[in-house]
């Protein structure tokens, strides 16, 4: 029998089901400088201790989409070897700050299922959950992705189909232990909008771009341990292009997010995130924002922000069109992703 | 006079002769986040402190491989600058893990010398030598390599061969201080597999693949300080493609064998190791492996295998054929390296 | 009113003005990794904290050039986002070792503004100044540059021309506490060639080579937090090739330059630079040296020496010109960098 794992398929899942992935990880600094290395971020929090401690943290932690990435990596060789596409992303909530040092492990929970009508695929709903060594959890998100049969033939399971919230209510999202914004320092953060300055509906055109290089994507993907073929092996993808992993582009929109978001300093919650369009080296990435909500936190010098992050290849973001009039993604759209940030409060 | 180095020609070694080799170097979590970045390497002993600890040892190792290439980079400057073909390795033993933190600096003897008979080139055998910062022996090995003449008419050394072993007993293999494998979690480890379960004539295709990048191989190799000049500048090549270093190749076919080998967690010798054919960037690598050999060792909860392991390029491993029926490399093969890995026994 | 940064124009400053630049970093171990994966650096004091402490220093620091980076980068949001070009330096001084675990943070002051006849555009002189986490200055340099104005209708400043000295003086040389060179191992440093060896007017090719990669420049840029779009978009640049960051350069230089100037241990002092023409992946970069003066310094065992580092792309350095008879820089001519290293004596 082969030793090389085959994945799971379709008919390997069942509600309820329990797994736990491979590959516990222990970050370290040099994760946080190959992060840097990767993606243009600036953000205070993650870049200086002294900032860190100055906002009530114990030191800088590894930026949350970092830890969302070795998270997420360990899920792939249980959840996506025989995917034929990551559906989305509902109810994603960082619940702990991830410092160097820390080892992260992953589990799943199969919370729905349903078998589509062609009867060669189902969709397959999990909630993973990220814990550190002292098994506390650090990140926990809904995933759905269309999963393979192994066999047309094979019974279909009762339909499941989990009831996922639209957005995480902000009531919901944790607020670090220790974060206090009160003696924010803005000069050093690199802006001067606080939370008070944006409002729902406001768009925000980040500016910058950024071209996508063979060897940065592979770099990062297998930084998180996340091997699927389909980014490293073009023959995975009958001789095509190498496919970037769709966290990169979330990582580089969220990084070039800084010029205009510069104080929005932590990711609290994924409402959800469709991934447009595939991206591929040579492709230049631009990233508006817009503002969807505001709520207060339980925290007076923190305030949460529900952004719409935007990623578009190969023309400036423009006009700052999400959907054209027949609904579809805009050309050029290749990241729509729904979260909420945490921002100092004036 | 120039005060470049010029490297060693075949006239200025002899035998007996020990060469102190320069840049020590400490390593750090720097290095094995990079190696996680540039290789798919899953292997959770080098991934996880709390998965290490669990296995006896104080915190996770740096990768055994990542420790081999520093060591090795040293001797560069001083073996390999007047080299023409770098022919063999043998006797290699891993003699004590290497953490961040530590300091590693290589000394090599000369164990032979043999001119050729065309007075142009000679073949030194050197037995190189890895220690820490407390001067004990981390890595040895052999390796031999043919090297220009200064003059032609330099008179011929009395040739002494060195008789190596053609593989390292299975009774000199060295289990690191501590290790046990006794409560193996075979679940984190992402293999179900035991050295139990392997059989001596077995072969593993192990499937994966990986496009290699100019970047992504100098990077590499400036990291472990080997500056051969073929590596980076085309020019020194008659401006054809850089070459990339071969230990860039072993690294990655030793990555992609975890999807087979797992639970091969640590490296323990080498064998022999022949670099069958020049890589460039572009090209993809696949792997297999064979089941050379197995053994017990000194602690009953770790078994030690030993294994080919080689690496094709730009088409997937197939039918796992090393040599073609007039005894040479069959087309595609870049790689044939024997080693021994350490495994948990039931 | 956008919320991105538009950056500082002529106008916006003034004589005296003090800028307090964004975003501390601190820097790590990881930083020191890919610092030597990015370049061919194999300096022992960098390399080896074994070495750095048997020449009196605590550990091994960052190299000198990561540090500068790291502080240079924080001014670009300030100083050069409506630059035309960066001018010169002068007067830089590396102060105090940087070490892995320190923060670095930059302010700068305005000492000179002249409009151009052009009245399009002037020129500001900034003292630039980087701090550590305890206030403590790791490094000063004067740059100036010919910056945009808003309006080229609004009123000129009068003219103030700083007097900045053509070299540091060595006397104003920082010799970094404690560094004694007394026990110096030039075996493990892996040059014979002494302070005392070098002379005036003596000039070095350091052979080796380097092509120059995307992912690379990238990688090196984003990591000191320079975010200069004409480095990442080409649409920054009408399309045409990303331009490699100066500093680039000037660290792959350096870093060639050991291949001859391998006990050059530290920087002590910058005296000028001039990045004398734009560099593009699939350039090769090679270097030369010429000593330019030696002094000796308060620490006997160290010496300094005023070196000219040159670099050069696409040819190797050849007959070491550096300017034509019309007293232009000669082609292929890209880095004039004039600076102090620091050495041991005999």
């Amino acid at each position: 029998m082969s030793k090389t794992n085959p994945g799971n398929f379709f008919e390997d899942y069942y509600l309820g089901q329990r797994l736990v992935h491979a590959t516990p990880r222990t970050v370290t600094v040099g994760d946080r400088a190959l992060y840097g290395a990767l993606y243009p971020s600036r953000f205070a929090l993650q870049s200086s201790d002294e900032f860190a401690r100055a906002c009530g943290l114990p030191a800088s932690p590894l930026d949350d989409l970092a830890a969302f990435h070795v998270v997420f990596g360990k899920t792939v060789p249980d959840i996506s070897l025989n995917a034929v596409a990551n559906l989305g992303y509902a109810e994603g909530r960082f619940v702990r700050l991830v410092y160097p040092g820390d080892t992260l492990a992953t589990t799943s929970e199969v919370i729905g299922m349903r078998e589509n009508s062609s009867g060669k695929t189902g969709v397959v709903w999990v909630r993973s959950t990220g814990v550190n060594q002292h098994g506390q959890t650090v990140i926990e998100y809904c995933r759905w992705a269309m999963v393979r049969k192994r066999d047309a033939g094979s019974k279909a399971p009762e339909p499941v189909v989990p009831e996922l919230a639209g957005a995480v209510a902000a009531t919901d999202l944790v607020i670090p232990e220790g974060l206090d914004f009160s003696n924010y320092d803005k000069v050093l953060a690199g802006s001067p909008d606080y939370w008070d300055d944006y409002q729902p509906g406001e768009k925000i055109d980040h500016v910058d771009g950024c071209m996508l290089e063979e060897a940065e994507h592979m770099m990062a993907t297998r930084l998180w341990q996340n091997t699927a073929r389909v980014h490293f092996d073009p023959a995975a993808r009958g001789g095509e292009p190498r496919l970037i992993y769709g966290g990169h582009i979330i990582s580089m929109a969220r990084a070039l997010s800084f010029n205009g978001l510069g104080n929005a300093q932590l990711i609290a919650g994924i409402n959800g995130g469709t991934h447009a369009a595939p991206c591929f080296a040579g492709d230049t990435v631009y990233a508006w924002s817009e503002v969807l909500d505001k709520a207060i936190t339980s925290v007076p010098s923190v305030g949460a922000l529900r952004l719409r992050l935007v990623a578009v290849k190969n023309a400036p973001a423009g006009e700052m069109i999400l959907r054209g009039e027949d609904g579809k993604y805009a050309p050029g759209v290749v990241l729509d992703f729904d979260y909420w940030a945490l921002l100092p409060r004036r």
